[in-house]
């Protein structure tokens, strides 16, 4: 919600210049782009909001043709904009390209790569630089000290920087240098000109402007058609803008849940997976001195506030920089510390080469806790987390677990501080939906939540609360059904599944991911592999296509994972046998 | 190659000032580390380089504990020099670590996402950058232009840059950025001071200093050896040093095979599948407009130098920078061009989000090109191109294809082209082992490319000869088998290979990839989905670890992927039914 305050003034004034119907604005990230739909036609609709059938949280191309790409995930839009904008000028036609990037979203490693192919290859488009001094946490990065000294060199600017004749008398730092340089004048002036790195690297630097004064904002983005170039305008805003609560708090008001209006306190909210991990990783840190924490711009969604306040010294928070977290992990492991990096699911899909090849390939022992995994609910298909268990599964040397409740959730905790190698441990968004006994911890074992002789029911993680529902259905119908908990995706815990299967001849397996290459595929080749004829099975998994916002009772039902088709298929398959 | 000649003295200079012993220095990429073997007690091992069961081409942990740390990949020596450099600290340690890494490398986005962590931090540490002005292809990048500024600029700086006095007197742009714009004399001295980008997100920077001079890099790294912080040398160095043919033509001499040393002539190479592919793209694009070709770094490295030479505007070299090209090729796609990304399979695990994020989710009709999918031979581990195809699968809205020889991989790109959504092409290092005759490409299908009635071997891509092989050997013992050429991973011809294996009751499946989630997981899947029971089957892929060095037959035979081995299993398989 902050951002999209921080940006009211700012969508107004390019969308009162720029033809949203032929010019492309992509928006970064995308969860600013509320009042770009309220402007292009979707004013009616936005109760819908990140509603099940409803209107997306991010810009959507099947929604509109005023949104001209789709995001979800941060930095993306440098490359996606040059890719629209060169595309045009290949094509001969005549749209302008906008790319609205905010300053932390800047710190993503593509976004520099972006930059630096935008500047060499001078590519006519415009970049607005959102900068609100606030990504998602706090931003401590190098980056966003260049962008205060920007700031702040502001102050000994007497005259308001930007103006037409200041447009066309900014050196253009990159090209001339020497020129510059062999005057002394030129070079002191070029001193005050904030924005000398995007101009180093071949991008015309304009600002900083007030983001709130539409008339301003309107000015320039006129003033700039006609630049046949890559041209930067750097803009202040204010995260939260207009409700104080949010002004005074934009982090918490990022991504906020039910509120109250009138106070800005949020309405309760039950505990979750993720402040179970924070609460536990702060009492093994307390014992254990070689624990350390990482994050990617999100300490507050991943539960690690606490952390970050009693050792400073052993969290790290890197900024939206997946890539960076994993190696930076894999370094301190190598030396002995044990990395907890906690991530969110989808965003893992960042660092996927870092996990393969820094981190598995030396064998490291580096947890990788990955936090809003499975379905996501109202963020939709950006940012579903139901790829992990496929994609991490096929990496040599890796271990992957994930918790069925709570207390499961900090057993494994204590378990990977134990295991010498690269682990995995998935769990969801929200809290736990039952509570369950467990045994200990084994590398590789499973374990029987409830005995039963005519299926057998394998879930692992979240789902172990559904296999627990199914199975309470069935035994109405006396069908009685044998639930395991399989706890580790890898090593799977051959024996005991194949046990159970042998003895029940029915098989089910339940999984919060993609049927593709999950837990699914693993019990079918497990099947295979040791020759288990005349099985019975049926999987539940997400469908091999992108999954949309939703509930997921909704989501379940619509894609056939909800309680009763399975029961239904249950009782079919037992009858048929 | 080139690499290598290019830091003979920065080596010696690195190893006469740090004990290797205790010191970390860990070299981006790796390629240029064999000078460090052979000062590091592997002098005589030299001659088993890059060899089966010989020393690894990259620092290998295992080797020397002088190897710090195993690079292989590009840009990933800053983010693990500063875990490396963050444990020492938080043991209380007291070793140097050292992070060397070359002006291309800096392209990657994980390399500026760690020099932003670095500079924040303060990390103390050493970065050596290794400027060649040159990275694997003609770096055009910003990041390049900001170096070959910083270059020039040293013209105009009449006296040697660095000196013991010099280091104390260089303003820290970064932090007390205000005064020095107050004191005008301070402005002017900046301005002619060099690195002021890395100066202003927090970084000390040194240089640029000749790097072929043992006595002064020497002087300089212990000058630093004291200072508590993170620092830069530049140091500016020839790629290809004292060899003519290597300084003339560094690129070719990058990773060069066999070559006469008197005439620097490359022994004669045959045709292999990127020189088709890049022939083919040529050919294409004459007649289709829309046709653009992008790759990252490797421009030579997989066929694309005549599309460059030819098609100059709609050719992207982006740099290191997969993610980036990725997306770039994403904005592209959806305004209507045809983008051919060309990159090695195991560079596309840098690219994996954007693939899923940018690419599928839009359904972008984007043809990803994987060149050196499969076993790579004497690059190992780092560079195996196994996984592609497992971690490829799992992505909604793909359509994977492998050729099984040159004819067939031009008829998959012109099938490409009529393909409106996203595509991967998947083809190895190196020649056609053998041609086939084909038939028409339809999406979905697969082929029989021998009939035969008692065992179905199912091959995609290259594996096609070697079950050919297999099947000409079975039939000397009068077993029949019939051969498939599934072309298509996703969707795999379920109808085709149904009727084959429910005709013969004995499956054979050959890939050149993991065994874990590519073709097998997909035929035993099949079986199992079909209820297709008393079936045999065995499938024959790389083993689920991190495959080393050594050509395709040493390796097949350690990993029990050969003929004799297959022949064996299938008459066991055919006796015992």
């Amino acid at each position: 919600m902050a951002s999209n305050l921080g940006v009211v003034e700012l969508t107004i004034a390019l969308e009162s210049v720029f033809d949203v119907r032929k010019d492309k604005i992509v928006w970064d990230v995308g969860h600013q782009c509320y009042v770009h739909k309220i402007l292009t036609g979707r004013r009616k609709e936005l109760v819908s909001l990140r509603k099940f059938n409803g209107l997306s949280g991010f810009p959507n191309t099947n929604e509109s043709v005023a949104d001209a790409f789709n995001t979800g995930h941060s930095s993306t839009s440098l490359s996606a904009a040059m890719g629209l904008a060169k595309a045009r000028d290949l094509k001969n036609k005549n749209y302008n390209v906008i790319a609205v990037i905010g300053d932390g979203a800047l710190t993503g490693g593509m976004a520099l790569e972006a930059l630096n192919h935008i500047g060499s290859n001078k590519t006519k488009m415009i970049i607005i630089l959102n900068d609100n001094n606030m990504s998602i946490s706090v931003n401590n990065g190098g980056i966003n000290k260049l962008l205060t000294n920007i700031r702040s060199k502001r102050k000994y600017i007497r005259t308001n920087l930007y103006s037409k004749k200041v447009i066309s008398n900014i050196p253009i730092v990159g090209t001339p240098i020497t020129k510059v340089i062999s005057k002394g004048k030129a070079a002191v002036k070029q001193v005050f000109v904030p924005g000398m790195y995007f101009e180093e690297i071949g991008i015309k630097y304009l600002g900083p402007i007030d983001g709130h004064n539409i008339k301003k904002l309107e000015d320039i983005f006129k003033d700039v058609l006609d630049y046949d170039g890559p041209v930067l305008i750097h803009v202040l805003t204010k995260k939260g803008k207009g409700y104080k609560y949010a002004e005074e708090n934009p982090t918490r008001f990022h991504g906020i849940g039910s509120f109250d209006i009138e106070t800005g306190e949020a309405l309760k909210k039950g505990k979750d997976y993720s402040f179970v991990f924070g609460k536990k990783l702060v009492s093994m840190a307390k014992r254990n001195k070689r624990i350390v924490a990482i994050t990617a711009a999100m300490k507050d969604g991943v539960g690690l506030s606490e952390f970050a306040d009693l050792y400073p010294d052993r969290f790290f928070d890197v900024g939206i920089a997946e890539q960076h977290a994993l190696t930076f992990a894999a370094g301190l492991a190598k030396e002995g510390m044990i990395p907890f990096v906690s991530i969110y699911s989808s965003f893992y899909q960042r660092g996927y080469d870092q996990v393969i090849h820094d981190i598995c390939l030396s064998n490291l022992h580096v947890i990788m806790c990955v936090d809003r995994a499975g379905l996501v609910g109202a963020d939709g298909k950006t940012h579903q987390g139901l790829y992990d268990m496929a994609f991490f599964k096929i990496i040599p040397n890796i271990t992957i677990m994930a918790p069925s409740d709570f207390l499961e959730l900090e057993m494994m905790l204590d378990f990977a501080v134990t295991l010498n190698s690269p682990l995995v441990i998935r769990y969801p968004r929200g809290g736990e939906e039952g509570s369950f006994s467990h045994k200990d911890i084994r590398l590789g074992l499973g374990e029987v939540i409830r005995k039963g002789i005519n299926v057998s029911i394998i879930s692992i993680g979240k789902a172990l609360f559904q296999a627990m529902e199914v199975a309470d259905i069935l035994s109405k119908s006396d069908i009685d059904a044998e639930v395991i908990n399989a706890r580790f995706l890898k090593p799977l815990d051959n024996k005991l599944l194949i046990n159970s299967i042998k003895k029940t001849g029915n098989v089910i397996v339940i999984e919060d991911g993609s049927i593709m290459g999950g837990l699914s595929s693993s019990v079918k080749e497990l099947i295979i592999d040791n020759k288990l004829m005349e099985i019975n099975i049926k999987c539940y998994g997400y469908p091999d296509m992108f999954i949309e916002h939703g509930s997921s009772e909704e989501l379940k039902k619509k894609y056939k994972l909800d309680n009763l088709r399975i029961v239904r298929d249950v009782k079919k398959m037992i009858k048929n046998k």
